[in-house]
């Protein structure tokens, strides 16, 4: 309602993006790479634009693009679905979760979220009436803490909204906590929507594990990933969700009133995309680790600390830990203007009393020459 | 909520659009042309694909589409805005629908629709909490009643949606009728959603106005268009919105949290789509109305009387007139699968009570050869 979203300011990326474009910094702030993705798909998607047909494809997405997704959840995960009726194509990941929230809840009942969280979460959830229920992690190891966990569950809890590999931690839930969740959900016969968009973007020796795969939350939990962070196509907006038949009945109900459709000509490149073979997928892992670590290693070289990052493309460093002892939004500011690298505040994530406000979150998906000139901007400022 | 959409079924136009494919009809049902818009346009989104940037545009879309939106409405209906402040672009008019209803209601109050009315309106009035209020117009001349119009209005009243040119209807208010909604909207302080994507296609010598252009109202009225229709681009979901810079805000708001921003090619062939010349315009109209004279001849020479078409693509036939005398539905199913010919039932477009049921809805933007051979078709069958 517009009463409810009268709460919400204009969201911290635009805020710090349009600083970055007024100062002429370095914007490591809003998430997105500074390469587009594979020229292949971008020439299959060019290629439908213009052979068409460019009207509505089937509210529920593109059947070839459908089938690639059953077909990439089945080789990573081992998930098998029909694709006819576990999957649909949405107008990006953030469409579908505005269309799991609405169509899966009802005003009153109660959603588990983790804080520090992504920004769209909790407008859509009050917008749906649903009633928030945080469970924090704290920094530099995010781990998740079992009476926060446990505290945050009802017999009221309708949902749990899941980010893993999450933003803006940079942590990837373990095998062990998301056992921990699953109990719960079951416990309280609540669903879970899982946003894994970064799910190929997992470092080291550490793994995505989709709660869809647990057992019994086949039944009960949405998978919800993306071609823009996968393909580096953020501006693509084609999302797709992968759940149990009548859960995605519900969520494609909501799809269908919010836009209906998502162009077909994208759905064409992305369908394509999906096909890639293993090497793409390692090497989009293996390119970001390196730049995580290059980006790392040069924070800590000037006397950051930084917070653990196991997967997504972002970074979280200590201000403390360098002498500043303003505020995290002070800090993200005087770089921007000043060091003309632009980051943005954690404490923009965190919804409930009592935020950290030491930790600046950096966007290390940018070429290395990139990164190396940020390091060297904050290197000669501080 | 879930349990505000579990009332409604999947939309009227898919089941039609199946029942079609598998008895290979020719489908007149949904209404999407089948020919897709100019090919410079085409060209023009192809190439933004493969040269990119495909990373996230402004949420608020490109400067290029808006500034060109903002041209539009000058160059038709005088409305000289501000682009930045002013103009919004969206996943489509479905989008720009539910934006508006969560950016500017809250629940409980109450919105004035018009019925028949698009599948959508409904249900995203109710995601939203609003009380949907009917105004009901009656085949075959569509006309206003004013005592329904001001039953319809309240205290309570906080939004009309409007759409003119009418889908299902192909009624396109007049002045006189529009000076009366507005003189509501005015007396209860309320605001005016218009969904004018059908704006260019209007036969004869109607005219479509928009009521952002009647005098106070321009404070308190958002257009929306889109590319759809315009540019016969249906499956592109490139809406865009038109209104007063705080009506922009709240709207923008919903937007930036129910699908954040809209992919950045396809709204770069529209930017350049929007800048075609008068002729283009001209050739629209003039196509669809001889589409339209092509159709409602071959009805009428069938025996079909059909209901007043100023506008749109969509024509209603009265299927009482040849002496059928079950409901509309069967009717639609009768000529999809017996008569090779699907169209939709216009008893679906009414939700309150005592809905007409012998009115059929046939979407006449096909080739000349294909409407030739559906009358064919229906002439050999009745
Ligand atoms: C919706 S813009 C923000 C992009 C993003 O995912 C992030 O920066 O966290
Ligand atoms: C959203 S599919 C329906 C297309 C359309 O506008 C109609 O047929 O009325």
């Amino acid at each position: 309602s517009s009463d409810v979203l009268g709460e919400f300011g204009t969201t911290i990326f635009e805020v710090m993006s349009k600083l970055a474009i007024d100062h002429e910094a370095i914007n490591l702030g809003q998430g997105f790479p500074d390469e587009d993705g594979p020229a292949d798909i971008l020439a299959k998607a060019a290629e439908a634009v213009k052979d068409g047909p460019n009207q509505y494809p089937p509210m529920m997405g593109l059947p070839e693009l459908r089938v690639a997704v059953a077909e990439h959840d089945f080789r990573f995960y081992g998930i098998s679905g029909n694709w006819q009726t576990d999957t649909l194509v949405t107008s990006g990941a953030t469409e579908a979760i505005a269309a799991s929230l609405f169509g899966l809840i009802n005003p009153g009942d109660e959603v588990v979220l983790f804080e520090p969280l992504y920004d769209c979460y909790l407008p859509l959830v009050k917008l749906a009436g649903g009633i928030p229920k945080y469970v924090r992690l704290d920094p530099p190891h995010w781990e998740l803490d079992e009476d926060r966990l446990n505290a945050a569950f009802s017999e009221k809890t309708k949902l749990v909204l899941l980010n893993s590999p999450m933003n803006p931690t940079g942590k990837v839930f373990t095998v062990e906590e998301l056992e921990k969740i699953a109990a719960l959900v079951l416990k309280y016969d609540a669903y879970a929507i899982c946003d894994e968009v970064y799910e190929h973007i997992v470092f080291g020796d550490k793994k995505h594990v989709s709660l869809l795969t647990f057992p019994e939350m086949g039944e009960r939990t949405a998978r919800i990933a993306s071609a823009g962070k996968t393909f580096s196509l953020t501006g693509w907006k084609v999302g797709y969700v992968t759940a149990a038949a009548p859960m995605i009945a519900r969520i494609a109900k909501a799809h269908q009133f919010l836009v209906f459709t998502t162009p077909p000509n994208l759905q064409k490149g992305v369908a394509y995309g999906l096909k890639q073979d293993d090497r793409f997928f390692e090497d989009l892992k293996y390119s970001m680790q390196s730049k995580r670590d290059l980006f790392r290693d040069g924070l800590q070289g000037i006397g950051f600390s930084t917070a653990q990052c196991d997967g997504t493309y972002f970074l979280n460093a200590d201000i403390n830990s360098i002498g500043f002892d303003g505020t995290d939004e002070e800090f993200c500011r005087l770089i921007t203007t000043e060091a003309g690298v632009a980051a943005v505040p954690v404490s923009a994530f965190y919804q409930s009393e009592g935020a950290m406000t030491n930790f600046a979150r950096f966007c290390f998906c940018k070429k290395p020459e990139v990164l190396e000139a940020a390091i060297e901007k904050l290197g000669r400022f501080f």
